[in-house]
């Protein structure tokens, strides 16, 4: 079974308040807490499990909400390798009610020593050795050089392993410079990251800088990819509704398990589309429905 | 020197958010972040401790929060005696910036098993053979008997200890029906608690109901109180501006430790709007500026 390493650099705990209503500036009942372990990573490896892959979560932890995430993916059933840091893991508070979009309160997160980050590092290149595949997901903490997410992408080249890369900002780039065989940011990140304005311009470019792939998610407008041979498009499955967090992890993970099992880049993009559809179908960010997803996999009007 | 049992009865993380400029509805990246041990008694139990007295923080705690309360506790020096529970201690969330009232996320905490409340009544009543005084301060976890309260003043007059609750609702009229010997709401809960309109009213309901001395801040408005001798009023501290939060926890603690030095009433009102006053001028609710308070008090003018 595939082995796959999940680096999740800034994991989160991800909390969600139900209120009656939002008011600004005046407190706010809290009728009901969730809780959830959280970063993009950790919805990838989510993606990958419910595929019957088999994913390891590596990812920074550090201070209660670190311990509780390490509890929490226990609970899941994640398999997790840990580096504990001196800092607090961040957390992120969603506050929701039934006549607004939600309030994201984001916290930029630790930041991690040169010792911590050698520590990650030391731990991605140990697993490395027996991995199908390495993929980086997700925001660096604050005031991290990304030249972090480049050293992981070298670790896993220089092992023969093929890496994906879901960042933004410079992060991104880096990975490109560096020679990730798979980006796989959504479009907007992908026309910041680059300096560009248009799609097709941004991929030239994320090319040009080194990446094997290019995949940009658009939402309801599909996926847009390039590599050395050609351009793909997948529309977006139709007539789904739902809670579009975690989509793109979705996307991810399907991306990801489709390449590993030797299919070609147009079907992959089709199981990318379709994990992510399925994912909408699930209000809890990093869940996906499985039936929903062997369904608009069979469909024929997926691709175009 | 007086020793203090302060009972929180559903701490809190206390935790703040700056923001640049808080959004409804949209993501808010939050610049600053700073965690506190919260809930009303630990602030009353920080004032106490500033005075130079011995409280001991008698609580609730639960999960990777709580395990972080019992550590900033530790870490400031302030002794605890917890009760563990298996439910997660509560967070709550004040997103701050320079335009707006602060917006309070206020979760209801944890449900505690009848197991637990044995647990921490029987922490209680083990410690208080050895106490000067018992302090119930802060609101009941969600769901919550106010009954449990009455328990506590009921052990605290078992072993002939005074005992001051500041609370509200049930919980404020179960503290005043068994008999406690301070009740130090502010007024508007005093209001709310005995369903009357007027503070004359008010004062009298509570006495009637078994409080022996019933006390109440305004705010502003300085405090009223009433014993079964006579009314007393004191006026705030005049030109004090800053952070109120907490404010009425400080002026707990400084009430309580004058009267456990045996001051009569009135001076220990005149020691409660000092220390009230020198909370406002901190920013941080819990800390007390010691310098202002003695200030304060050697000033003619704060009673009436």
């Amino acid at each position: 079974m595939a082995r796959i390493i999940v680096v999740t650099p800034n994991p989160a705990v991800d909390v969600t308040y139900r209120v009656d209503r939002q008011v600004l500036g005046e407190t706010n009942r809290v009728l009901e807490v969730t809780r959830r372990a959280g970063g993009k990573g950790v919805n990838v490896a989510r993606g990958l499990a419910a595929l019957g892959r088999d994913p390891i979560c590596v990812l920074p932890l550090g201070g209660a909400t670190g311990y509780w995430i390490a509890e929490a993916l226990r609970d899941e059933g994640l398999e997790a390798s840990t580096t504990t840091i001196a800092g607090l893991t961040r957390t992120t508070v969603a506050v929701t009610d039934q006549h607004a979009h939600p309030t994201l309160l984001v916290e930029p997160g630790p930041t991690l020593s040169t010792a911590e980050w050698s520590a990650l590092h030391a731990n991605i290149e140990r697993l490395i050795a027996d991995a199908d595949m390495l993929i980086v997901s997700g925001s660096l903490p604050a005031a991290a050089d990304p030249a972090e997410v480049g050293r992981m992408v070298a670790a896993a080249r220089a092992a023969g392993v093929p890496v994906l890369v879901d960042s933004s900002g410079d992060a991104l780039v880096v990975a490109a410079r560096a020679g990730a065989d798979i980006l796989k940011p959504n479009l907007q990140e992908l026309l910041e990251a680059t300096r560009t304005t248009s799609p097709e311009t941004a991929l030239s470019a994320a090319m040009e800088l080194g990446a094997g792939l290019v995949v940009a998610s658009r939402g309801a407008d599909g996926i847009i990819a390039r590599d050395h041979e050609r351009d793909y498009s997948v529309a977006a499955v139709g007539g789904v509704d739902g809670n579009p967090t975690g989509a793109g992890d979705a996307a991810t993970a399907g991306l990801a398990a489709a390449l590993l099992e030797g299919l070609p880049i147009d079907e992959a993009l089709r199981w990318s589309a379709a994990l992510g559809a399925a994912a909408v179908l699930r209000p809890v960010a990093g869940d996906v429905d499985l039936d929903a997803f062997h369904l608009f996999l069979s469909r024929p009007d997926t691709t175009k």
